[in-house]
Parts: C-alpha cells; sequence; structure tokens
C-alpha cells in the first residue's frame, strides 16, 4: 500500500553527474550499452536545456499532486524530481508555484509522465521540465502516494539517487552505481567523435572511415 | 440539418474578457472551478501568445472551409474564431489569406479542432492559433455548415459569444454568463499566488504553508 | 530481396528546385492538385527551415542505419535524404556525426519517418530534418537495405530523383517530370494569392472576392 | 462546482426508445442529419448487443468511481449510465459488482469515455458497455463530482434524458425532444432502404439508382 | 488532377490468387522477401475470413464516397475493393448497401484506410472488411476522386490487378507480375514449415533444428 | 551490453500460481494493492483465456526474435514468455511455430510488448497471446539480447520467475515472493464479493451498503 517516504537515499559523486549533463542523453546512452531511455513521448517543454541530477522519485496517483509537497522536502541541491502516475494521466501536476518552491530547495528540474502547466512561467524562470503533455488541469490532495521508492516512469525503471541526464534528445536513467563507469565510457566516446567528425567535415565517408565496403559486399549488396 | 447562420450574439465586457487573457488559463480554469478546458492535444502554433475573446463558432464538414468564410464576416473586433469540424480531420482549413483577412476585421486569433497551414507566414504576422494539428492538405469548398451555433470543440461545449482564453497551457471556455465572476475569483486566485510565490522562494514548505503534515501523518505517511 | 544500391538517378533542373522551395509546401501542394503530402506526423526538428531537393531515398530495416552511410556516397550537392523503414520504427538513426557528412556531401536536409537525435546540434549546424520522432535510441549496422528505389515514405510514394518540399507546413513530393510544370503553376497561384492579400489587408470579404454568396443561398444556407 | 445530484429528469418515450433501438446506430444517426456520434474511440466490449436508453449521466473525477453508486440508485427501468471523467482517464470505473447492481434497476448498459474491467463477466452477464478502454485499474472514492448534469461525453454534448444508441457501430445520442421525429425519419429510411436492398441485390447499379452517370461527367469523369 | 476511371486493368490468374488466399498473410509476407505489408492498424471488422483478390483502387476525398459507387460498377468476379482517403479520415464510407451490390458484383471484400459500418450486417452477410476504423458518420457525394489508379493504402503502394491478400493478421499486397513466383515461394515455404511443426511438436528446439547454439555463442551469448 | 541467459530462476508455488489465475486480473491487483498492472495496450488476441504463469523474461532487439528461441528452452512447464523490445516495436516476433515449440516446452502463454502473427492458428491451438499488435511483418535473427533478466514490459517491471496473471482484462505481475500473501488478500476479496454480488442483486445500493449517504452529505453533494 502507499504511503512511504523514504527520507535517507544515497546520491551519485556531484563532478560525476555534472559530467554526465555535459555529454548529453545520446552520448550516456550510447555509453552504457543503449539501455536506459525513457519513452519518446517525453518532451522537454522549452528547448535548450541540457541537465542532470540525482531522482528524487514520486509515484503519485492520477490527477492528485500531493506527494509533489512531499517530495520537495526530501530534495537536495542538485537533485531532480522524478513523477510517475500510478496509471496514465495527464493532468498539469506542477506548474510555476511548485517550480519556486522546488527550486528555493536546489532542484534542478523535473521528468514527469503525466502534464503540467504554468509553461511559460517555467521558461521564463529557466526551470526545465521533460513531461508527457501540457495541459491546465489542475489536480487535487486526497490520496497517498509514495516518495523515494523504485517507480517504474515513462517505461525506463528508476530508483531513487539513480543519475537523471535529460536534454533535447529526450530522458535517460543511469544506474548510481554504475554513474562514474558511464561518464567514463562517455568521455572516450566524445573524443573518438571528435576525430570522427573532423574526418567526416573534410569529407571522408564513413562507407571508408569504418570499412564497411567488404562487408557490405560480403552480406550481398549490389551497385546498378 | 446544417446552414444556419446566426448574426446577433451576444458578447461579454471587452474589459472581462482582457482581465481574462491576462490571468491566462491555468488561472481561470482554477477560478471557474476546474472546468472548461479543451483537450490537450489543442497546440499553440508558435509559443509566447496569451489571448481571449468573444467566440464565433463554426460547425464544419470535414476537408471544407466554406463556412470560414461566412464566419469571418460575422466577426467583430475583439472575436475569436472556434471551429469544430463534423467528423475528426487534420486538413488544414485556415491559412495566411484567410487569417489576413480575420485581422482585417479584428479577429484575435484561431482555435481549430483540426488543421492550419502556412504556420510561418501565420507566425510571423502574429496571428496566434491553437490546433490539433498542423497540415498543408487544402480544403475544397463543397458543403454548408454552421456559423454561431452551440458546437462541441475538442471535447469542450461551446456556444457563440463564450470567453475563449488561450495560451501555452492550452484553451479554455468561460460561459459567457459567468465571465466577470470568474474574471473576479480568478484576481483573488492571483493575489493569493503572489503570496505564496514569496513565501516559496524564501524557501518556506507547502507541507508548512498548506498545513499538509498533520493531514498526512493521520492518512497514515511513513517516513523512514 | 534487399541489398540494391542505384547510383545513377535523374534529377529536376536545379534552378526549378530552388523555385519549389521558395513557393512552399502548402503553394505547392495546391499548385499540383492538392496530392504528394506526407503524413502530418512529420515535423520539423527546428522551426523556420524551407528547403527543397533531390530525393536520395533510404529503404531500411527497423533500428539499422547501415544504409545511411551507403546512400551519402550516392548525394550530389542540392540531394535530400529520404529514408522510410522497412517497419514502424522511432529510433534515432540519423545524428551529428551524420549530419556533418552529409553536409560535407551537399546535402540540404533529412526527411524520415522514424527518430533522430542530437537534435541541438542539428540545429546548431543549420541542418534541417522532418521526422516522426525525437529518440536517443541508437541503431545497429547488421542487415542490408536498399538506396535510390521508389519507397512509401510517411504514406506518399516517392522516387529516387522526385523534389521534395519541406517547411514549417510539412513535407511534399513532386515528381521529377512535373517539376517545371508544378513550378509554373505555384508562381501562378502566388501572383494571385499576391493580389488577394491586398484585397483582403483592405477589409474585403472572401464572400465578396470569390462570390460566394449567391451559390451559399442556393444551397440553402439561412441567416438569422 | 461538483456535488450536484438531478434527481427528476424527464425520459423520451419508451415506445420511442424501443424503436430507436431497433433502428441501429448508422440508420439513427443518417435520420438526424448526421449528427450525435460519440467519438470512434468508442467501442462495444463484446460485439452484438444494440439498445438504446435514456441517459443517466455522470461527471467523475479521473480515477474515482463514488458518483457510479450515486447514479445507480437515480436509474429507473429502461436508462443507460453514461459517465465522462472530468480529465482524460482510462482507469477502471466499473466491474461486475457495479454491473450486478445496475441490472437490479433495471439498466440497458454503461457508456464510459474511460475503462471498465470484469469484462468476461460483463459479458456473460450480457451487460454491454461501450468505452473508450477495457483496464484493470481499480479507482477511490475520495472526491464528488456530478449526476443527471449536461455531460460531454467523448466530444458529443448529452444531456441527462437524452436518448443514446449503441450498437457495434458506435454510440449516437438523441435528443429527447428530437426522439420521436427522429424515428419516424429513422423508419421512412428504413422502408426506403429495404427497396434499394433489393434493387442491389439484383445486380442494380447505385450508378442507375441514383442517377450518378449524368452528374459525374458534368462535374468532368473520365472513363479510360 | 482527380477524375479518371481507368476501366481495363490486367488481374493475376485466378488460380494463383485462390492458392495466395490459401497461404495466407504472414507465409505470402516471408515468401516475397518481407514487404507488402499494410500497416497495423488495418483491422478485419469480425475474425476469421481469409481471402484474396484482385484490387479495384479507389483514391477518393475525405468523408466523401461517391467513387465506391463508380468502382463497384468496375468490379470483376473475385475483385476487391481498395480505398486510400486523399487525407487521414474515418467516417464511415461503406455500409450493408453498397455491400449488397458489391457482392451482386461478386466482390470478395472490402480494405479501407477509414471508416465502415454497418459492421453486424457485413458480418452476418459474410463480407469481409479491413478497415482503420469502425464509424457510424455518413459521407457525402460531391467531389471527383479515381477508380483503378496507383494508390498508396495504409503505407503500402497498391497498383490496380495487384492481388490483395487478407486474414486476421492484416493486409498484405502482392505485384501482380509476381504473384505466380511468389505463389511457388509460398508453398515451399509451407511444406518446409509443414516439416518444422512436427519436429518442434515432438519437442526439438529451434536452437537444434536451426544450428543456432554455435552461432550465439560465437556472438558472446553467456549462459548463467 | 546484451548477450546473457539466466539458467536457474525460481519460481513461486504452482498451487499459488493457479490460485491465482482463478482469481483473475482485477481480483488480484486490488489484493495487492492496485499495483502491477501492465499498460492498457497490452490486449489477448482471442478472447476468454484466464491463466497464470511464471515469467520468463526476454529483452530482445527491435525486429530480431533470436532470443525467443533461446527463451522455449528455458521454459520449465507452467512457465510464461514475457518479451520487452530494447525499443518500440510492432513487428511479429512470434507465430505459430513458436507457439508449437513453446507449447511443447509446458508454456501456457505470451506476454509481447510488442506483436505476433498467425493468430488464427494461435487461437486454433488455444495458446493465448497478451500484445501490443497483430502484425506479419517478419523479423530478423542478427543480434543478441538477454533471457531471465529484469525487464520493463508495458511500464510495468517484471523479474524473471514472478507471476503473471492474464485474462481478458488485461495483464498483472505479482512478485513472486508476494505471491500467497497476494492470493490469501485475493480469496478473501472473493469472498467478500460474493455477498456483495448477492445483496447486489437482490436491489441493495451501494450507498446503503457501504454507508455513503453520510460521507457525502458531509462532502456537500447536493440533491435537486
Amino acid at each position: 500500500m502507499a504511503g512511504r517516504v523514504v527520507r535517507n537515499i544515497a546520491r551519485a559523486d556531484k563532478a560525476v553527474i555534472d559530467g554526465l549533463a555535459r555529454a548529453g542523453v545520446a552520448t550516456v546512452h550510447e555509453a552504457q550499452g543503449r539501455i536506459g531511455l525513457l519513452a519518446s513521448h517525453m518532451r522537454p517543454i522549452w528547448p535548450g536545456a541540457r541537465i542532470a541530477g540525482s531522482a528524487v522519485t514520486i509515484s503519485a496517483p492520477p490527477g492528485d499532486n500531493w506527494m509533489v509537497h512531499v517530495a520537495i522536502e526530501q530534495l537536495h541541491p542538485g537533485d531532480l524530481l522524478v513523477l510517475a502516475p500510478t496509471s496514465p494521466c495527464v493532468d498539469g501536476y506542477f506548474g510555476d508555484l511548485l517550480a519556486t518552491s522546488a527550486m528555493a530547495r536546489g532542484c534542478r528540474g523535473l521528468i514527469i509522465d503525466a502534464g503540467v502547466r504554468d509553461v511559460r512561467d517555467l521558461k521564463e524562470m529557466g526551470f526545465p521540465v521533460w513531461s508527457r503533455a501540457i495541459f491546465a488541469q489542475g489536480t487535487i490532495k486526497a490520496t497517498l502516494g509514495d516518495v523515494n521508492v523504485p517507480i517504474v516512469c515513462a517505461n525506463a525503471a528508476i530508483d531513487p539517487g539513480d543519475v537523471i541526464v535529460a536534454d533535447d534528445d529526450g530522458v535517460c536513467v543511469v544506474r548510481r552505481a554504475d554513474a562514474a563507469s558511464v561518464l567514463e565510457k562517455a568521455r572516450a566516446r566524445e573524443a573518438n567523435e571528435a576525430d570522427k567528425r573532423a574526418r567526416f567535415e573534410a569529407g571522408e565517408l564513413g562507407m571508408d572511415i569504418y570499412g564497411f565496403r567488404e562487408k557490405l559486399a560480403a552480406m550481398g549488396l549490389k551497385y546498378e
């Protein structure tokens, strides 16, 4: 039954989290073996943000945002709120007042598999949100949920304290225990990509850079 | 059967309408008891507009925009066009020429549970539209519809002369007769929110501002 | 069976292609008799681009972008890549490295009935994409597809060398053989629209400009 | 604000309602001028039922079925329950126990723009439901809604006491005041259709029965 | 521009068509190299039918079924009607009267990327339909389309006279010129499958029948 | 990285599993506190089955069913296959041959957040499947996935050996360790429901059985 709030959760190293933010979703996702993406319906409400933070998770009833208040008290600077409704819902759980409160606690953003509102204000405040919907429909405060329990959000399993990376490409979760090693792989990948980019700019082809010609011929590719 | 145009419709007071525009969709929706929202698939074609106006309603056949011309003649300055197709349709009923004509009549924007096109031009012209789709598919002029009759648009019932409020959060209808009292409640709500915002910025928690701790404990919330 | 690459495809005249770009999707679509639009789920990843180019087509397996490398070698300056997956897929087939390579070959953009990633980079590079989804999910290189064969992309049949026009209203295909005559009709249409626009701006009504009053009355339209 | 139950609603004549059931949705919809259909996502949970009844309407919060109990007390034999959630929801508001209760009150079925569950039991009981979803997700009893107020259900405006007709083709609402005249038109239509059916069975073509050849030629239809 | 009816179309051999029907969609689709499927939203209105026939194609305006009458006159016994709307539409283009007429002409069924109605009657008549939607919404007869021209239906390109195979798995198109060779491959496939089925029933594993163990080990599969 | 097969997984007690099957999805879901449902897009391919079994989980690449063969070897009698693709996919991963093989191993059914085919055969064989889609599109065997690792399937987290209950209401997962206690609660719930059903049949109202009248009045419900 719902009604649990876990107060002490472990978090990844701040420098690692910030490094993952700089790497961005696509690179992090590749670096950890193409896992961890939230579903593609999770879109930013304004373009250009690129963030990472530790997940403070919320499991909330449909149309009821009471637990968001409970969760805000659990925020540490550098955290993100991550909300999954217990059944599908597009109601606007979150607006400018809650964002003001969350920012005052050092919150870096919100990931929500439901709706938000006051999006013009949120953009002006620089508070980034990735959501399923934008919808002004209000919520109530009548039923308990949980804070800092494992959740499934937009088809991805997320534990409290996991690192969430989000940018215009979407949202990716990195297991807390894997964060440092994923960052290392992401940096290696970036170094490799910088070299590739220069060669592509110079007009070299992937066919040659990656040596695809022989493999493709062996597979039976025919030129006409 | 279709084929009616109602010429004289009552409209709300201009100052009230403009006040509702300033309040915005989320506040107006709350102020009138969380009713009146159009479905969340109604999205602005460009961000940042916040408008209100009196609804000139159009019930149009799928893929046929003849009635838009009829409706434009019925526009008074400060009105909005609100179009619902008689069966689901994403065709582009409306583009830059019709917007030019509507603007010349003082029209403030378009709400359409179907498609629009020429959206780059509409943005440059500053003509705001909330629609279900952007689609260049053209329409014909072959069948009658109705102008200024009650319609259901994006799952909301709208009467001609009702006040429509629209911004980045979506679209909300306010019954004409309720407009003044809703505005009053909206203003009270805004005053209250300004106070709350200051407290949230100062780091106070909703848990304390709203006195949630006891109620949550009584409901059985457990901290671990 | 898959595995064909056609190297020599005919292309339309460059001046015609550029003329079609200037006309834009809505006008071109009307000019050729309201055909050729791709489905409305094909949306630009950033607003404001208006382009046209010759289609280099790609039929690719779900989640496999090997053929994109093959196709890039077939690009001529002024071409567009047009990719249709062989079954529905939203994976990110294309990102900033492939865009770098394609731009080095003179590619004007990408039309893809699947996903893309690195969209912030693509926007900064000025590389326009129209896609079904934005999704960081990576792809593999394991299975053959085809390049420069006829495809169906987003419910539109496209042959290699056809002219693709794309802007904020969506994407339209013009048969290569029809390109010149469609451009001619588009220009005639634009001239006509300029005149109409001036009359609309001056406050004339479509009811009068197009002579609708009598036809509508004959159809039975009643004013109340 | 929510919290109203209207006890005395007017209903259409029972014989008229039963006649509309026999006519079926497609015929009734045509007979009243192609209006009144609920959206096509409203599908029967089992095939073959064809019913009509007087609407007892329910406006219910998302995920809260308390008002269904309130509404069941208001049922008269021959009524239908018609539920619209106040924001989009697919939770299972209704199952076999509520159906048992509703049937004991003479209820003929349920129209719900949300979810139902226990569908195998409902089928065995012969209780017909048209819904947006089948979903076992339970609901709570915490918030008020309204019973027998005007609602918008699946994009159709429905007043308490309106006649609802439902079969495998979907769901249609007939205004209570129009029920008798719509039935008359439906019967005329059926008589006409019986004659047409016999001619079609005998191999006559619609081209000849309806005299389309000349009109089509005048429109420019060309045979090759 | 629309308005063409092609009267003489080539058809595949009747025995080949009937053979393809017996093979069914999944087998035919595999036999021709995994191409030709219509989108998965095309579903049968009643289960159990397995048919094939020659396509008489219809390109129809949204909400206008005039061309269906034109197409019925072009039917030969053993044909199927295949309708694609020129823009997305779920209206009910087709019901029991048109089915009566089509059956009198020897039509085997309807494939329609839009809606149908009278589905209970169609089931009783044994007339099979694969459609995008079931919707009682009526259509008009005001605008020309085309009959027996190439169309794109549910994301598949279909030429008049192509063989359409349809069953509970969906709908597949086979190019007329390929029909005989596809049937041959389908039969070879079925013979091979019968052998496989017997081995699977006897408890043999695909791992052994297909020799997957070594390949998987070479790819790096690890058992724990 | 993918490529793991876990051979020894713990399973719940057979009698408990069979008891959960008899209770059905709605009751089990309620009994465990309204958690564990898979998304409502998971629908049975034929109606009437009610099963439970131990999950043998499969994480498979999009459009690649190689791991299904690997998983079948890991089946014990009484197990269910549960497949989640690593990115969204509707391809037909599974048909009658794989079902024959799975049944020969004692498999009770398939839960797949993707597509299946040969559905007429599967129905005749009595092999139940809950899926996102029915689609004849074939798959390949080129890339590794995992068997018997934790997965997220249709927005629900599932561990190998968890109990899956499925019927016409959808699909629900019960943690293996909770299975016995959930069954106990489910039985208590059923006993309670039998009593309620009798009272409802006798015409008693939920308003009285559950004592709602006072609570509703206290909340402010008004009768008119």
